[in-house]
């Protein structure tokens, strides 16, 4: 195809909080698909905490992005062009793209978008990693059983805001915490959230866990790590299980962060705690994404994505994830619903 | 029974380190069996790490005791009054009877002692609460799988020196740390351990542990805490499993310990950290000590205590727990064989 292709590198493994500057968008040729290729252009892409992880320019192994390669991410895409049986031009898809206009993708990691079910930007949030994500990391590690008390610390995020609900489809108590009041009314009033507090203005988060998970916490999703998760600690109930999904509070430190020792915790309560990530899980994507689908039709999920216009603001998106700017999943439009 | 009894009291909550005088030894009356009960005379009693945590003066719910109270701990007896069918004189049973000399119960969790497997402090030890804490923690909870590296804190301990020669009989490879040389070359020479070492001169504990765990930790038994697990925590390999038994490092602290914030490398190794206390597997005790026995029996498994002599250095021995006193399990000898 003619035209320009527009991408997004990485121009300096960022120091804490990235800065807009640690990225760089260029102008390149537009990629030509090959016998068995398809050329997609970019509707909508993803940034996702798990990014500032392998920016880091430490020998991360593998997945670590080097000074001058294209950011990656997920993204939403309409195919273009085609020379691969089964993607036809016009086809919605979704595929591990990267920070960029136009892509070329021989199939892999390629899953079927039904715009039926829900827009694009939902394809990379509640449908997308996010979704699956807190669908497997709930029910698969956290094992929750009805009536107990679930607590999800970043319960605004894309993951978050889905674990409670399906925590409460499953007949469990869900509360959380979120950085802003604005998000607090969204978890409470408009997701069914029983109880979320604001860590900004919490004061005593411990006293604050205790005030919205009366009688302790069962399960505890951790997407953040810090503060949140030392008061949720002191809350666990005996036989707990923490889902360890994302630790975003320390995404930025330099130094290894230093916190009270947690593990006798774990001990005088006989919990678990446990770190996954959703590949563990590539397998039954399907499945996740069939029940997730039908609960979006039956209005029993919500979902909501916080959209930043343009590619060239991708970097601005991104950092905007650490500032928590987001409410729900944080997605960049790229060329739009076309 | 005419005579006098012995006993050691709580005398003050410790702060920081137990000292001797935070225990007081009485002169009581000899206590006496009524129907249903029976009389025995304390051979040997065990003194444990986990009773730092209930002589705190915090409400601490279930098992704590107050100033004044009887000190708690299993004891190995001999019953020589009994008005309980089934339980004769002269017959040798373990129970939880406190740091006494006479003790007259009901029967309620006690259990056989039979010499032949092993003497009496054994019944303490590899054939007590540490044993089978060890047997039901390395594989119920680690869940060695042949061929894995298993690291063990606190190796030379009653839990530790049990756990390390199980993993070798698991077909696992086993090192561990102590804290002395005396009890590394204990481990490495006599008892099977692969690799072990002194964590008082190993200087990089981080590097120490890469050295006697090459490739990593599949599956960590966690006695300790505190500077050895931060050390650990770096070299555990993706879906490692921790076991966490005991936190000594930690339990004389007054204030929250701090230390290097761990659950994010659970996050991107995939890996598991669970708290348990033996009594969970308090239906399955028999099962434990009749393979404990085999292992014995065949030579397979060793064990060790160090006795002290004299109930009224019990506290000593109690305080050597956390200096690192003993090898293998401690035990204070009260009436000793008759």
């Amino acid at each position: 195809m003619a035209g320009k292709n527009r991408q997004i590198l990485l121009a300096a493994y960022p120091v804490g909080m990235p800065k807009e500057n640690d990225f760089r968008l260029v102008e390149t040729d537009m990629p030509t698909a090959r016998d068995g290729e398809f050329l997609v252009r970019i509707n909508y892409l993803s940034v996702d905490p798990y990014l500032r992880g392998i920016i880091r320019g430490r020998r991360t192994g593998e997945g670590s992005v080097e000074i001058g390669q294209l950011m990656p991410g997920r993204a939403v895409g309409t195919i273009v062009e085609s020379k691969k049986r089964g993607y036809g031009a016009g086809k919605t898809v979704a595929g591990e793209w990267g920070w960029q206009e136009y892509a070329v993708s021989d199939g892999k990691d390629v899953r079927k978008v039904d715009t039926s079910v829900a827009p694009m930007p939902a394809w990379l949030g509640v449908l997308g990693m996010p979704g699956v994500t807190a669908y497997f990391g709930l029910l698969e590690i956290g094992k929750p059983k009805k009536g107990e008390s679930v607590f999800v610390s970043g319960a605004a995020g894309a993951v978050g805001s889905t674990v409670g609900q399906i925590a409460k489809i499953k007949g469990c108590r869900a509360a959380g915490s979120a950085g802003s009041n604005e998000k607090v009314e969204w978890l409470t009033k408009e997701l069914g959230f029983d109880a979320a507090f604001n860590y900004h203005e919490a004061g005593d988060l411990a006293a604050k866990v205790a005030e919205v998970a009366p009688g302790g916490v069962d399960l505890y999703y951790d997407n953040v790590g810090g503060p949140v998760t030392d008061a949720v600690f002191t809350k666990l109930r005996t036989g707990a299980r923490v889902v360890i999904c994302g630790q975003i509070d320390q995404y930025n430190a330099e130094d290894v962060p230093q916190g009270p020792r947690l593990l006798w915790r774990l001990l005088v309560k006989r919990a678990r705690a446990q770190g996954f990530m959703v590949f563990q899980f590539g397998k039954r994507w399907n499945e996740a994404i069939a029940q997730i689908s039908k609960w979006l039709k039956s209005g029993k999920l919500k979902h909501r994505e916080s959209i930043v216009e343009g590619l060239e603001n991708a970097p601005k998106a991104f950092i905007g994830l650490f500032e928590g700017r987001n409410i729900g999943k944080q997605v960049v439009k790229v060329a739009g619903e076309e």
